[in-house]
């Protein structure tokens, strides 16, 4: 055991040593050191939220994301001057326009009563989302959606009539409901194109339909309540698709215009003075928020929520500083990407902003 | 050293041996085992890929959708009853519509020239894509894409006109071209639209501007030569946007409706024989692939490439099974979905099926 | 516009219709509805967190994960019978026993004072990392890690001797440290083995290098001082070979011997009562507990958290199931993953759990 | 529809225009442009993996992988002064060691044949695998591996003695069968211990092991037949452990050491030539090999295939960059990631690269 080396042995690892053991410049004086929270404290949530900034990886995305939103919310409440609110009947009243997007999934998931808090409250000012993002909302007004496994069998949840969703299941009857509220509905659409020239658009008839649901819960019927656009361009691609296409046997011509839509998205961006965009999930309302960012140069905050990554050279995983060679957020901006499922994720930045902030607000008021 | 344990240690681990040594019933005689490719055989590609069956893990899901694929071609090339096809208008005169999906990117990419190796040869029925993967096509027949690096910074691309897409890059001139080759088409599509009473569909105006381009590089070109149908819903979510949005200052009032569209992609899938599914990426297309699918209670036979997991809900990640529950992939279907960038994967599985089935064909031809 | 279709058109998506609209069986009454946290109720971060349960995805899957840990949190404070206790000193004390495992990256984060808390009020019963896990958790009680970005380019941070962890920056004047302070103490170790014949495993060594350290944030010094056992059969993979490796040179025979570890591992799960294993990330560290617990025909309470995904067969990325086909887990367990980066999810999971409930004893114990 | 907008919107966009329609310096002449493979040539599967370098994603990935690789072995032919040879008895022969690493689930997968290839015909020259990438290619000489599925329920399984990877199927009685084999291994192991003396280390059992098994089919009868030092520090780590612990009831006192390994190891890298890492997978393996070749100041070549991300702060996910910080890889090397499952990628690398210079040597060599 007690071997001894020979002399070549005892010499030559100093290469080794002098690789491992290289000295280090020193780093600048502010730079905050990683700790994370001390339990023996207690359990302060906020407290904890807040220790995420310095706990390294995604922790600390999480807490750039927190500060990211929190300069959106503080720009937006910046007064704007009267001056150029007379003038330009297209500028946005608003310090800072905020965008936000999300997938459908996202509806179909509890993160809806988070979105829905947010539209109730007017806190964002454009919504982007697909088709399912909007039916789902209208269709969980209608009947429930459930907690099951990711791991259920197709074949015997389809012989049950059971639609899965991730570990949701939706049953299929909550279609055939949404079914008999929409055809009366897309009839009378038709009816107001035809007699009134309505000019239909995927953004008036989500519009319309969050009249026509009449609901607190629903996201879609704060939004009309509260005039903030929403864009589905591919509105077609769901079962409002499906029912729409059904529609088209027994009362055919109905027309959704997107030209119309694209225009009053970028109007949006362009006149904005300045803009942020809360974007869960990869694909096209990532990529539509985004390029509509690109027609005033740039958003000026970006925080971006998803599981996807980049190697694929997919739109949905690209990191923001992709978005920066385009011009679709700008230069010196400093966005933030969360890798993570915006179900856990979501939840807990509305509790460290928007809702933080409004909170405080209340608590000012009161105090005053 | 020589360690006696006390007693209980003698007897105890029994428990241990038990649960490690475990008897095993017996597994069919007919499962295959696993075994790689031998290369002391030599380098031979296409027994190389023909052993990844056995590989098991991702080759094996190759392995598989190369059968699966390949069944979707011995489909679609069984004749069709005579009868069928006089009655039915609708009908398809293949045994099998095979759709095809793919995300922008990939169009970027070089698994364009797969692409459009299988729309030159009508190798596949119909076709969804976004906006950009539309777009990116035309703008390639005008300039180059170039090779870079995932982690160039933005703000410097951005400095010098240059868009990155994962590790590609595109000038910005490149978008500048497309501009003054797209803007006189539009002014032509308005004035027929005016004169005419065109009504102008997002699939029109694909098959339009593959008339236009008239350049045999072009998929779009070939799609329209070969009469192949291009769903891209939400066409304006990209630079075509960009450019029908600038369009819509100089000389307003194009329409693009979608209504129209949804139909025609559902009745493709309805009045199909029997269907194949390959989709690309996730996001959009394959969602509305898979609902147009639907429509017929499933699609017969699907293969989706892909890097999206399942775990955040999303559709783009979902397993194939959970398409069975909605009812757009068949009970009794054998859906494959192979987790990996489609740089790699496609163009291998074109090899390994259309371009395989093409040269035997011509091969077959030949000694007759 | 108002076009009218053919008669085949009319009736031939009754299929479409049937296959939409199929009728569903109900669902058990008792099912969780999905539903997200209400910000009208103000920001309770606790009651968002219960939410979280019914919100689904990920978000369920934490919830779950909760539900799992307090399970084991409960079972390991139900009373031990006498008899058992004294009959056999291999059986251990508590009703469950707590395996927790851990990557090195999160003691480099700030999830180290979270493991620190565990060790420190022994909540946990066995630990098992890798030489990082090890080595970082010295060198932060000698000098502090930062906080980075991921994008800082390799070439820069090494012409300065910053080494890069994720978004963590370590000067490698820590390094120098760590060797100033192990030096000696190899040279007692080795002193000990040739003296008093100590026969040197992984785990003993850490548990004298945590006696060294003598220093209340290390994680390790309260594994010593509260004997909780910690392996790591690679030790040698890192910081701590390196400087064995040099130190051989000096004063070399060193001997660390695995084999008498594994035994210890697996006597820890063969003579529990009932075991519970917290798994943060991959590799080694997952194995290495899944397979002692196989020793006992699996463990009762399992929660995993990491961000592998099964497609490419790694163990690192399998869920839970897999490791019951091997029992590594019982057949009746409900074993918990959580796809997240453990910087975000395991500081809520102990707020939930050990931390919260360690609350709630002082609190009982105060109104007493 | 023939709207009219307000004159604000006619000049407004300006913005707009400018943003999207930035000019761009030009692109250095010589940069690769992005072109696929045309199958209008036939499938040329050779001329087809060349057209992967500027297919780009992935596929590019993958071609700059192929030409990391065939530098690795154009330098390790490259001829080795004499005098070096014959002064320094550490020094390697060969120009260039490369180190070779996987994990577990590959020896598990047919990648094992590839894998046994480049042992056989000695074009490696360390490797570094986990405990189950040594046992189970001994198993595998005892009974073979199956393709199963993914989706195969854990319990049904586990009642059957079936273990799953991934989808793969191992019934346990090959791990019964694996025991019979070893135990005498074992006895006679303690015994040489004993009585000669012999200093055991997993690098030492691995190479007795691949004797024993005197098998063409075995990885590591081919590492013992070429002298090919094969590491694995974790070696109880597995069924191999499970084996030893129960021997140690029976005959107890075997003696692993991981010191003398990390020793042999190290000095692998610091007296090569040159060196290039290939590693499959990420964990320990990745970590082990790495951090010997910073004893040397790093690796001068460096090919990663796996399906990690850097974003959880993972030694497994991380870039090659961050392994540049450390010193493992050289600051001037041109490290390769392949975002990929090694089952697919690593048998066209394999062909691409050893085999195709294999081949090429051969062809040579009968032509002269």
């Amino acid at each position: 055991i007690n071997y001894t080396p020979p002399i070549t042995y005892i010499t030559a690892p100093s290469v080794a040593r002098a690789a491992v053991l290289k000295e280090s410049s020193s780093l600048p004086e502010d730079m905050p050191q990683i700790k994370g929270y001390d339990f023996n404290q207690g359990v302060d949530h906020r407290a904890l939220l807040q220790s995420f900034l310095t706990t390294g990886f995604q922790a600390s995305s999480f807490g750039q994301a927190v500060q990211e939103i929190n300069k959106m919310i503080e720009k937006r409440l910046e007064p704007v001057q009267e001056e150029q609110e007379s003038c330009d009947s297209h500028s946005s009243a608003s310090g800072c326009t905020i965008f936000l997007g999300y997938t459908s999934n996202l509806i179909s998931s509890g993160v809806r009563e988070s979105i829905r808090y947010l539209a109730q409250h007017r806190m964002v000012d454009v919504i982007v989302t697909t088709a399912g993002g909007i039916e789902e909302d209208f269709i969980k007004c209608l009947a429930p959606t459930y907690l099951g496994e990711f791991s259920l069998k197709g074949k015997e949840l389809r012989q049950q009539g059971i639609n899965r969703i991730g570990n949701l299941l939706v049953p299929n009857d909550n279609y055939c409901k949404f079914e008999d509220w929409l055809m009366p509905i897309l009839d009378q659409m038709v009816l107001e194109q035809k007699t009134e020239g309505t000019h239909w658009t995927p953004s008036k008839m989500i519009h319309r339909l969050g009249k026509e649901i009449n609901n607190p819960d629903s996201v879609y019927y704060w939004a009309y309540k509260n005039d903030i656009p929403v864009f589905s361009p591919a509105l077609t691609d769901g079962s409002l698709g499906d029912m729409i296409y059904f529609h088209s046997y027994k009362n055919p011509g109905l027309v959704l215009d997107i030209v119309e839509d694209i225009r009053r998205l970028n109007s949006k961006a362009v006149f904005a003075k300045s803009t942020g965009m809360i974007i869960l999930g990869g694909g096209l309302v990532k990529h539509h928020i985004a390029n509509a960012n690109l027609m005033r140069n740039g958003a000026d905050f970006a925080v971006f929520v998803n599981t996807g990554q980049e190697f694929d050279g997919s739109d949905s995983g690209a990191r923001p500083d992709e978005a920066i060679s385009w011009g679709k957020i700008r230069m010196d901006a400093s966005p933030v990407k969360v890798y993570a499922d915006a179900s856990i994720v979501f939840p807990l930045l509305v509790a460290e902003t928007f809702a933080h902030n409004a909170a405080r607000l209340i608590k000012e008021k009161n105090s005053d």
